[in-house]
């Protein structure tokens, strides 16, 4: 008689988005004549870029025709992508980083995701609270985590790195020694940077203790001031420590269209052997390749005018992160974030809980956001605007929150 | 100190397909001048028909204009496609399959190697021999196949259904019990199927000794014969222990376009948990879906003309298929498959191994196929060859085979 995986079961509720869809249908249901402004998931809303929809178009055309066709991708990727990657994102940076250290996929969150599986099951995992919900729950899935605490929220098993007003809602260097260290910066859902300075702490901790830092990069485009990082590979030593997650679900809108990838350096090894060789091995085995029309499309991006429209599709959308963030905070309300990044992190009124005052927005603003504390207990009594709607709709979001 | 998962390490040589190409591509620098013939790798040559390529440059176009732009698809793909999967491929044929039991990914590769993932670690796998690699190696890479035998080539964990000359290349309901039964049919590599009468014996069997069936059914559309199911829901009881996983890169050209489904009945569950909502979970988490002009080039494929363009590119490869077991055959080889799917199976000559038959097409002919061995140790003395290539080229490959 076959068994389950009981780690699966382990997982406390549903994934938080899928709880904030079924709460945002039901009250759709019963009002049926509302009109809701989502600021929920950071799902982009802008179209294509120009640029982005002729390479698509052409690539298809390739398909048409034995000539040009293209069956199975390579493993790693196109060239043509990875080296567009490579150059643009790394070397244009001074980052010492080579085409076949790049993985191409269909985007961050299953890199995010399946990246856990290349470490042994008894590594100890430490994550910024609150954080992006997929680091640990994949972890979860893994049996990576311990005994879940139902009164904390916290694993018995993961190493928890408070970010939080007193803290300047930046993470501290851990008490306890973790493996592998998930960071995100530019950050979801906190909305905030580190400075290379202060990435490079972490960089060197890393190599210290030998710990892998599993850098999640999704939202570099979004860097605006002159200090940050784009990559951590910009730090000294992170060859030697760190793998980076970077997608262009936000960059380029592609959150529908799916492409991502994962730098390996082959500097990364355990008793000889190199990450790179198991990631590999996954991808050979697991993974078939993301659609020559994507990675196409991907291309595109690293293009003159691709650049100059995506630059103004990221301008636009930290417009209203600008808008909002100065708006909000005018009107009195505690907002953090917005300036490197597409998401305002807010303070909740009245001592509320982060659910109590998504019910509250839902209700008498019809506006909805992320509870942070289904980003981790030190989420609670935060909430998370994202940017990425239309300008008309942060107005609008922004003119019913003022009105409460 | 962070550690590697050692059960990656227990996996023996890398990828049969990058094998072959490393082969392939070390006799081309050494013997630039040659043409070879590629009837390796099951990968498609055909241009994609004239309905998805109208499909694919509209959905570009949708994207390029807010009003039709989409972002994130539904966690379980868009119900536009899952409504056409249910009507055409199962209720259509009486299969008793909801649109909510079909989850849509990026290819039936990835859906193969991720769903082991929900089933405990002690669940024994049976797997026939030869076999599609990726069955058995994520197992191993999940840790569940034990101990690795070089001088077998087999797994001590992994319970073998040799399908051999002597039974007809059919496997028989293995002696010990097993938890998950992986079976493909119509079969890669061996290019035979199952009748319906035979694949109702194995659900009969999952049924009574609580076993699930992870159906493979990639090769579908090649089915020509009338009494072979083109789907395991075609057989009774099956709802109670099968998940099926299916393709579009066989039936619609789709090995660089990426799509796939596996379909969980809700049916089937252990001790109060449906298997479905455990692979709800895994998509949730760690997937992202399939791009959304992917999937409506998917669900061209059952639009009229889809389906009448798709049945002409199905006919061009299973007369390549038809052409070279027939020839092969006229000139004394012992040959089998390629009735009801692409592949044929052919016995090595003069007592070869396989693997010396490949360098000995690959030198004397210059016709690249797979090792039969590749597959498995039953597959040793036998060689693949695909149908995906040209006319041309088979008449070609053919012609050199026929000269040696």
């Amino acid at each position: 008689m076959y068994k389950i995986n009981e780690d699966y079961l382990k997982l406390p509720g549903s994934y938080l988005f899928s709880t904030i869809g079924k709460k945002t249908n039901a009250y759709k249901e019963k009002h049926p004549e509302k009109d809701l402004v989502r600021m929920g998931i950071g799902d982009v809303t802008q179209p294509l870029a120009p640029v982005i929809i002729e390479a698509l178009h052409k690539a298809v055309d390739e398909m048409a025709s034995p000539e040009t066709f293209h069956g199975y991708a390579p493993d790693l990727g196109y060239e043509f992508l990875r080296n567009a990657i490579v150059k643009n994102d790394y070397q244009a940076r001074g980052c010492d980083i080579a085409a076949d250290e790049i993985f191409v996929s269909d985007g961050a969150k299953c890199d995010c995701g399946n990246i856990q599986e290349i470490f042994s099951k008894d590594n100890r995992i430490a994550v910024c609270d609150p954080v992006y919900p997929v680091y640990v729950d994949t972890n979860v899935m893994a049996g990576r985590t311990g005994i879940y605490d139902t009164e904390k929220e916290t694993w018995s098993d993961v190493i928890y790195m408070p970010c939080v007003a007193e803290n300047g809602f930046s993470p501290e260097l851990p008490e306890k020694t973790p493996d592998l260290i998930y960071l995100c910066y530019p950050n979801n859902p906190i909305g905030n940077a580190l400075t290379k300075d202060e990435l490079q702490v972490w960089v060197d901790y890393a190599n210290k203790v030998g710990a892998i830092i599993i850098y999640d990069a999704a939202y570099e485009a979004y860097i605006s001031e002159e200090n940050v990082p784009h990559s951590i590979y910009e730090c000294e030593g992170a060859r030697g420590c760190a793998i980076e997650i970077r997608s262009f679900s936000k960059n380029a809108g592609f959150t529908g269209v799916r492409l991502g990838f994962t730098v390996i350096p082959k500097d990364l090894e355990s008793n000889g052997t190199k990450l790179h060789t198991l990631w590999a091995r996954r991808h050979g085995t697991k993974y078939n390749g993301a659609p020559y029309i994507i990675q196409k499309a991907g291309e595109a991006v690293y293009s003159e005018s691709g650049k100059e429209q995506l630059a103004k599709q990221v301008a636009y959308y930290m417009n209203n992160a600008a808008y909002v963030r100065e708006e909000l905070k005018n009107a009195g309300y505690e907002v953090f974030g917005g300036v490197n990044a597409p998401y305002i992190w807010m303070k909740t009124t009245n001592n509320m809980t982060s659910w109590e005052f998504f019910d509250y927005l839902l209700e008498n603003a019809n506006v909805i956001g992320t509870p942070g504390s289904g980003f981790g207990p030190s989420g609670e009594g935060y909430f998370r605007l994202t940017a990425f709607g239309t300008y008309e709709n942060a107005v609008e979001a922004v003119k019913r929150i003022k009105a409460l």
